[in-house]
């Protein structure tokens, strides 16, 4: 019997989800999460302010959305002090990732991003059909230099790096960021990742939106503490902003997530509050494996990464013992990094339940690892 | 000064906006909207325990939606009687429709629709390189035989019919839609647009998900009363949905959004009681073009097309009149459509206020017209 065939492109690929969420381990386990600090959320929630918002304009979401997301996108930018077309927004980084992607790569292109760096943007690059080149990460630091380089050798149309970074929350400062982006050649675009950029220990680079190949992505997700509502944006020159608006679902960023993200952004003082309560969250976190034994790396974000101190196996032993406690916890797949794993700056509640299970948990992987 | 290159294919499209919104409108001309019965939103809203699910869930908006969207897919594939996995989630039906045209179209393939009916699909289909081709409207309908036929002559991979029909409100029985599908080619995709599917006068074709070259689409944006919160449905068999998990965002139906569809679909009673409210307001909208002289088409969908008599500049000009007032309504485009407006079943307090300006536009449309 015939059938409509898929493109070439999409015929390659498989059926995937990129993240496997707490709420599919839930169903498969039965075991109820108890602790989630796995997806780096923010467990300190949005602002009081984004929950009234939110249930002050339930009685309008009969309305489309506006399509221009214009009352947002202006206060990004003035907070920002651009212009209100040198930002666009969509449904989480990961919407705009697969819009970026989508403008720039043709098959065959190449891109260049780190070997263990955000498996979303490999998703979307090569659902595109693009090239994937890896350079490695050097300690647990993506590396600047090796990835201009392999941009450069490879002629790449597109180069990947978050600063702060996921899944190690390391950190570049300003001066080596300037020195990458001058050494990547002006018709490679390059992706700079700040999702985490509220939770760094020093102001980001500048914003320079005459740079003609930079995006810096940002997000309501972590700090901002609005993950589920799916509100992310760039910010770059015009002519790379305005090229959205070629292809973007222009209704796709629902009225809920306008709303809450516009709240959010009015209330500084909140953020600088759940900034610090995450930031005491770490602190908890490197005491609770230190207690263990166990090495803490510095972070710069809303999570951070433990060292296990012996192979992947048994890194993921330890997080699949915190799984039988109902301690969701995600960990790093990239040899060279997966002796790591990665818990979020939750909560005292969620931290407690972790300090209770880790020492149970590295009983459980000694054990089986033998 | 180099910078870097989008697709060939990107590089072809204009910055556009399938849809001017109303906020736009407002801030280009300082008239605040009065009535807003121009996109065939739902002025009656969702039900009560929509707003209710969404003001209980918005302390949980922190996590990330589940990236299955399962409590929500299963309640739909439930109520519809067919299996969790043959049925898809995203943005809309205008996500849905970038997300199909992507798993089928490559640059040149040819895709069939009728000439005047969604632009958002045609959209999509020229941002992927496809190679649009048309069949007029027989008067007032979308015409199946000739889309069929057009199909079969084109070779085409995919073919557009919206039954209940936008922008005219008409309506296929279910035997013509079942022929239609029946002289479709096996190998060419039948997309099947039903987002007015509930306020239709007679039930649907039966569902058969072996059907190996039909989605149906469908939506929480009209009769819901959801369109603010984004999320549409594709319903087909297991091949066809599966692939979406290849490309989709998979964390792109946001939390409020999934929450409400939710609650919706648990709340028929008050879907009749929509759709009975929608049912009136066509009626009263019939019965104000009436004491204007104008005729008013039949409708199976949420708004009411008027004829406005003459010819398409007329009809925009009556739309201009009408905008003076703050009365946000829209119109079809395409020749052979556009001597009429176009109405959504708005509230009794949105309809006064047509009632009010009509008269006003159409003296208005008769001097500037001559």
């Amino acid at each position: 019997m015939s059938h409509p065939a898929f493109t070439p492109i999409v015929d390659s690929l498989p059926e995937t989800v990129p993240f496997v969420g707490p709420e599919a381990i839930e169903r498969r386990t039965g075991i109820p999460t108890r602790a989630r600090i796995g997806a780096n959320e923010s467990g300190f929630g949005p602002s009081p302010k984004v929950i009234a918002a939110l249930r002050d304009a339930a009685p309008e979401f009969w309305t489309y959305p506006d399509p221009e997301n214009h009352v947002l996108r202006t206060a990004i930018a003035e907070q920002l002090g651009i212009a209100g077309d040198e930002v666009t927004i969509s449904e989480g980084i990961d919407g705009l990732m697969g819009l970026l992607v989508r403008l720039f790569i043709s098959p065959g292109d190449i891109v260049v991003t780190s070997l263990g760096a955000y498996p979303t943007f490999n998703y979307h690059v090569v659902g595109y059909g693009g090239d994937l080149r890896f350079a490695p990460y050097r300690g647990v630091h993506e590396d600047p230099e090796a990835l201009a380089a392999l941009a450069r050798e490879t002629g790449a149309r597109m180069v990947y790096l978050a600063n702060p970074d996921n899944p190690m929350g390391s950190f570049w400062p300003a001066a080596d960021i300037a020195r990458f982006i001058a050494t990547v050649p002006g018709d490679c675009l390059i992706v700079l990742d700040e999702a985490y950029m509220e939770t760094a220990p020093e102001a980001p680079l500048p914003l320079d939106t005459t740079q003609p190949n930079l995006l810096r992505l940002r997000t309501f997700s972590k700090a901002y503490g609005l993950a589920g509502l799916r509100c992310g944006y760039a910010i770059g020159n015009r002519r790379l902003i305005g090229a959205f608006n070629r292809i973007r679902n222009h209704f796709g960023v629902n009225k809920a997530a306008q709303v809450a993200a516009l709240a959010a952004l009015g209330d500084q003082a909140y953020l600088r509050s759940a900034v610090a309560a995450i930031a005491d969250a770490r602190t908890q976190i490197a005491r609770i494996a230190a207690d263990n034994g166990l090495r803490a790396l510095p972070s710069a974000t809303n999570f951070v990464a433990i060292d296990c101190g012996r192979d992947g196996a048994y890194a993921l032993a330890v997080l699949e013992g915190l799984a039988v406690d109902g301690v969701f916890v995600r960990k790093p797949a990239a040899v060279g990094l997966d002796q790591h794993i990665r818990i979020s700056a939750g909560p005292p509640s969620a931290l407690d339940i972790l300090a209770e299970s880790l020492p149970r948990a590295l009983v459980r992987a000694q054990s089986s690892a033998g």
